[in-house]
């Protein structure tokens, strides 16, 4: 029984970076308008300058009285001042709506515009209320208790950059400002194939059980910086349907992603379908990081495919170094825009890897008194319970070991992780 | 003009936290049964135990030829073993479907079961290929590049607690456990009203316009802890207005949540319109809390409503100060379960209030090679610019006061905000 050897030639990591980015580098990005209200979560294609002031008045920062300071200055606790109270303003009054002269006040809700002549604002609280006057027994400041024009945001100002992700408090700010439309990244549809007799099998006799778990995990993952997965029927290991799944995925996505079948194994189909479906076919298989060495980058009529490896340690290697990367440059943004990155100490020492490999190393983060710590959590075979611990990875670069308590810089898996980390 | 002044009478904060978990106490928890598959980002309301062991037989992790590592013993450069190939196993094969004896080996694939007899894997890099058989110039130890049946998840094992959140890849492991379907919380739905003249007026003049943006921000931030919001008409200063839109609420929502209204103003009218709708109606208003402190929350027909000041400072404080606790007491959760949560070096000194109320102190995070720094960014009025700064916050017991580089820990917003943390 014969069985042939296949070869990769292993790519410096940097190297397959670049070669990535090259391909992307003359790409039009691709942006969409969306409603101010539909933007939360979106990465924002343009940076946004405010035309107005916040407030566009000066306004009240409590319920009381606008009036002129001056008339305050012979107040005492024996001989209060007594103001007229002339009017009420509130919030969606005009300013000029009333004008104030010495020896008067205005009633003012929260955020009403200041009248004109008033300079000061006196809380509700603090005032002695008689039949349409009031009478105060203090001496009052200038400006007291009010907020203004331009004070929170002044006109001209650039309040969002492009690249910036959507929080609430972000889309609230968008609205405040009277701004209806955001120009955002449009979401890359990412197809997600798994290959594999394994799952094929397993789901063909229970159709209810989930085969291709993996795919559900990337799924989620991919959902998680943005994308929008489309998780694709389970392809067995032969060439024909393997490049049937992926044709019928060029028509719904835009980028496509394979899960297994990229080994050296002889049913190892996948490199050989990206290279029959189109031109260029297979641009990079097999890259020098640990582990996850098989995995792969290839176009087929302009369209992306990452090949990731089956084995689920690799297959997160692969994802997180390839994937992400070539969902970036795609969508015209950094290497690392799209993932959440922490300062941690480490919690043991690691020894260097002697090859020349970049080391994918998952650690579990713990939140002690004093900071983050961050504890390698697998250093061997694939195993899920122990990705389960894990909240993140440190990339480390070729033959670099780490000394306990050293900072490194975690890449969490996803911002979901923040709900795991464990307090000390 | 007559003005009233009206008086509520503040609770310190740690007794208004337990007035709302008792209100609570005897409420069924709310759960429901969903498939696996759309469990994402739901909060686990049961514990889960595996009952098989992972991988379920010993499996091989490379592709390569199974064997028993006693024939390997005399093997060397100048007369490597010869074994005869006897036959082939895939990931879904049966270890029973081949035998080995001595003089023997099976093909194996990544993921395929060892063949009876078999003790250890070789890879097929490290093999000479002939017609049928197989070389060997190494003697081979026992188990290598196999992992054994259970050693990743054993049976019987507890995998997942209650009111854990679950990631991508939890489901993945889920999933791969056979385990189809999972019980979680119910997600709350929540009606939030704004109310107010000042937002009605602007929205009727311009109904393109955003006006209640803070219910917009509320909304998101809502879901980001796994409600479901549902944002309500804006409801006038004007009582009969402000009844009749809480009541339509109380039929499509859990928990209702006002905004604005509870001010002490002429025009302030939410909490009598909760005592007019139902038993017992208000049960908290006002509250030891800074910004923030008119607060409320009250049951109406069996259903929490909480108040929250209208002021976006005061807002947001009671947003996460009185009504994140409610929705966690609701749900049976623990008061801190849905926020995530970080330690922090405060980045300067910051004076102790002298009143006996809790202080609400936004935070802006950043990330230094040293971990994480936390910058106070507010100390004063209301301001949309300062809270976008912002990206959670520190809750100070009262008269605390911090000392710069003490070590504090932040409450995020959401986990959102990691892709805000500012390197440094």
């Amino acid at each position: 029984m014969g069985v042939d050897k296949k070869v990769i030639k292993l790519v410096p990591y940097n190297d397959a970076l670049k070669r990535l980015a090259s391909v992307f580098c003359n790409e039009a990005q691709k942006h969409e308008i969306v409603s101010v209200k539909d933007a939360f979560g979106r990465i924002l294609a343009e940076d946004i300058f405010t035309n107005i002031n916040v407030p566009e008045n000066n306004i009240s920062l409590v319920d009381g009285f606008a009036l002129k300071h001056e008339d305050t200055s012979s107040a005492s606790l024996e001989r209060p001042v007594r103001l007229k109270v002339v009017g009420k303003l509130y919030p969606w009054s005009s300013p000029t709506d009333i004008c104030i002269s010495s020896g008067q006040a205005c009633y003012v809700t929260c955020g009403a515009p200041i009248p004109e002549g008033a300079n000061t604002v006196v809380k509700i609280e603090n005032v002695i209320s008689y039949d349409g006057e009031i009478g105060l027994k203090h001496k009052v400041k200038p400006w007291e208790n009010i907020c203004l024009a331009g004070e929170d945001i002044r006109a001209g100002t650039l309040i969002f950059r492009r690249g910036e992700f959507l929080r609430p408090q972000d889309i609230g700010v968008l609205a405040g400002l009277g701004i209806k439309k955001v120009k955002v990244f449009r979401k890359p549809r990412v197809a997600i194939i798994s290959t594999g007799d394994e799952i094929f099998e397993r789901s063909r006799r229970d159709p209810e059980i989930i085969a291709n778990n993996y795919a559900l995990i990337i799924s989620g993952l991919i959902s998680k910086i943005g994308g929008e997965p489309i998780i694709s029927d389970i392809a067995p290991d032969d060439i024909t349907e393997i490049k049937r799944k992926i044709s019928d995925s060029l028509n719904k996505a835009d980028i496509m992603v394979t899960i297994g079948g990229c080994s050296l194994g002889e049913k190892d189909f996948v490199p050989d379908a990206v290279n029959s479906l189109g031109k260029p076919g297979v641009i990079l298989h097999g890259v020098m990081i640990k582990p996850g060495k098989v995995s792969g980058f290839g176009m087929i009529n302009g369209k992306p495919i990452v090949m990731l490896p089956g084995l689920f340690a690799s297959t997160l290697a692969g994802f997180y170094l390839i994937f992400v990367p070539t969902m970036c440059f795609y969508m015209g943004l950094s290497v690392d825009d799209l993932l959440p990155k922490l300062k941690a100490k480490i919690g043991q020492d690691k020894q260097a890897d002697e090859r020349p490999y970049h080391v994918f190393l998952p650690v579990s983060l713990r939140s002690s008194n004093e900071g983050l710590i961050a504890e390698p959590v697998m250093d061997g075979p694939a195993s899920l319970s122990r990705f389960m611990k894990a909240n993140g990875f440190i990339l480390l670069p070729p033959r670099k070991g780490l000394k306990k308590e050293e900072f490194v810089t975690v890449t969490l898996f996803s911002n979901d992780e923040l709900f795991r980390i464990m307090s000390a």
